[in-house]
């Protein structure tokens, strides 16, 4: 899908974005404008926050030998034991996606955003709920424009080295890294247990 | 704001919804239909979690009883510690909103969604990536519909007793606790700092 026939564009419906998001892991060789970025980070910084601190922090990277460096590290984590703790607990079509993403595709993105938590407003351990929704605001706002994007985590458990690449201070904690980039295949629907099996009504184990 | 007179509720635009989504603490008495819960919940369901595990749990608490249990162990952590630890941190008329829903309002939602992370999946600290991008969808949908909610994570501090009022399993460990119901006041924009400030090229200190 190139740019211009992104079915979202003209007027992305709320809904229509929430429910159709899903992981990209193959990108096409067609720029990401500035435009384009700034609209998806002004929905990444509208994100609520404990007592509104906003403790995000978010490093765009497109230079190559960067985005290769990060990718580098997220690599060998999958090579080195991701892969393995991973096998036999999902489906071996998904295994096979993400598998090639780090071994292969990744690195095709475009750019990576590093976003890192400020440790400086609360401990590491209470900065998931101040960050994460940011990181989702993201990734539905480049879904709304088209893009193709994706949650890793992968790089954060060598998160020193992503300071080093990108110059971030030790108290700005790399807590994701998100490739974005125009799909280079047409994404499915993304496979979701239905609400019923999730929700509970007053307590758990009473149906929805 | 009654429901009939929400201006999003027609149509909602995602930017529209994601730049205009704030916190409400003051709800008015209007109940929340099943419907409009289950589009909420079919939005939460939606978000992408590490290895699509999908380890969320909602549970809807819409009885006295157990929303008083759950606000009052709300505002116990507040007035014995949380209260003191804000002050000065933030600007006093967040403060005063937030003492606000935790000594008065958060009680009068007509409903709290408690919302746990299957330990089962992943441990508790690799958890946040998984959970709180549903968080935030559900937050997302519920601004969509014209409904005020809150991300508030106070009570997980106590989470073995919201285990029992609710009925989670050891397993499943509360990660927030969400007041959903119609805004009893009108919400002004979200005060949020400039993507300028929050976003750098390639390195940080490198200005966007």
């Amino acid at each position: 899908m190139t740019p211009d026939e992104s079915p979202l564009r003209a007027a992305p419906s709320f809904f229509e974005v929430v429910l159709h998001q899903r992981a990209c892991r193959e990108f096409s060789a067609d720029p990401v404008s500035d435009g384009d970025l700034h609209q998806i980070l002004e929905a990444a910084t509208h994100a609520p926050s404990a007592m509104n601190h906003q403790p995000w922090v978010f490093v765009v990277v497109r230079e190559e030998a960067a985005r290769t460096a990060l990718t580098t590290i997220m690599r060998e984590l999958w090579e080195g034991g991701g892969r393995e703790q991973t096998e036999g607990r999902v489906p071996d079509s998904l295994l096979h996606e993400v598998d090639l993403g780090f071994t292969k595709t990744l690195p095709e993105a475009p750019l990576l955003i590093v976003v890192a938590g400020d440790t400086g407003t609360a401990p590491l351990e209470q900065l998931g709920w101040s960050v994460y929704p940011a990181v989702q605001n993201l990734l539905l706002a480049a879904n709304a424009l088209g893009l193709g994007s994706a949650l890793t985590t992968m790089g954060i458990f060598r998160g020193a080295e992503v300071q080093d690449i990108t110059g971030l201070p030790p108290e700005l904690v790399p807590m994701a890294i998100v490739p974005i980039g125009w799909p280079a295949v047409r994404l499915g629907p993304p496979r979701r247990i239905p609400v019923a099996q999730k929700v509970h009504r007053e307590r758990y184990g009473n149906p929805w």
